[in-house]
């Protein structure tokens, strides 16, 4: 049974947890190397936007990519997780864009700086409804697309990914204590690229979820 | 008066936004240039820690500093709010400390990666209670002392604040909606260095508030 406080993780949860570079084609179609521990940044609950908003461009950015990516609800306050116990503390899946200002992360990497700006602004985090355990009970088996305008640009499935889900949730947890209602996004597929004024996207997770924003 | 969410920003807030290098000297002392607009990163509510309980070194991390912080709790959510109405949307003031593993915030810098795991660790934000608006009439203006067992390492007045509170709050709000109980850590001036285990760090704003925490 969902919680209510997973039910309501858009309202309720505290934080999101994102997994950068988890797919070594999309590591790679960036120039950047493949990782050996997972690198990990956060999106703050106001970059939220739910299906009848629009994404909107951030100041200064002249290319926002989209990246579609699995979304975990975390169903169970822990920290210290061990791998083994990982699948007690989801509570549901949900499918999320990780919205991202490249130009202002490109130059924020070049500098040394935070991600902050460019993966945290407002609308930065389109995201459905919760999917029940039951409803995905092979989330290291998924495809993952997403389409501009019709016309496909990721199609990837989850079992490329570099760390598994729960040995995500068992590093996250060893610095960050994971509260009920937070979301980890557990990285992008290969083919992120940008999107401009009034394009139309479409993702989803297999069959299993979708959702369509437009871009304002 | 102070509202319900903002006395309990602790358990109620849902973010922390952190800026770094706002202090001249102190972007000097760490070799860095000083910013020509604010470097803003994402510490996660998780890392609160309050008085009694003590501060812990992260996993891995064999250099942790402390930093003394002027918080800002929001009283009123907003976004795109002016520098003439941000002290609308000021409910407070606290003490915090930004604690940092230095050692993890260089290698990312280097690899320009995210700061997150370096800044966000649970026990990160030694935290005080709220300072109401009416016993910080001058916010701007006051003393930021930090000791290490008993010897003065940060001695500083905010007012040598590169980017003022009013500026911060505009700066801030054009990307990320601030929402009451939301924290601003303000940056910190010169003098941060390495604690150890048993170290016990006293710090405080002039003799308005002050703390102790101890390093575990
Ligand atoms: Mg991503
Ligand atoms: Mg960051
Ligand atoms: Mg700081």
């Amino acid at each position: 049974m969902t919680s209510n406080t997973v039910l309501k993780f858009r309202e309720l949860g505290k934080k999101i947890v994102a997994v950068g570079r988890n797919y070594k084609e999309h590591a790679a179609e960036l120039g950047n190397a493949v990782p050996t521990k997972p690198i990990l940044f956060l999106k703050p609950t106001t970059s939220y936007v739910t299906q009848g908003h629009n994404i909107k461009i951030p100041p200064s950015c002249k290319s926002l990519h989209h990246e579609v990516e699995l979304g975990i609800v975390i169903g169970k306050t822990g920290s210290q997780i061990t791998e083994e116990r990982a699948g007690d503390h989801i509570g549901g899946y949900v499918l999320a864009l990780d919205m991202t200002a490249r130009d202002l992360q490109d130059e924020a990497k070049k500098k040394g700086h935070p991600w902050t700006l460019a993966k945290g602004f407002d609308t930065s985090c389109p995201i459905g409804d919760v999917i029940s355990k039951e409803n995905l009970p092979n989330p290291g088996n998924v495809q993952l697309w997403l389409k501009v305008n019709g016309e496909t640009k990721q199609d990837g499935n989850t079992k490329d990914m570099i760390f598994s889900i729960p040995f995500l949730i068992s590093y996250i947890s060893k610095y960050f204590t994971l509260e009920e209602g937070d979301v980890i996004l557990t990285g992008t597929p290969s083919g992120v690229g940008p999107v401009d004024k009034g394009d139309v996207i479409d993702a989803g997770i297999g069959e299993i979820s979708s959702f369509r924003f437009k871009v304002e």
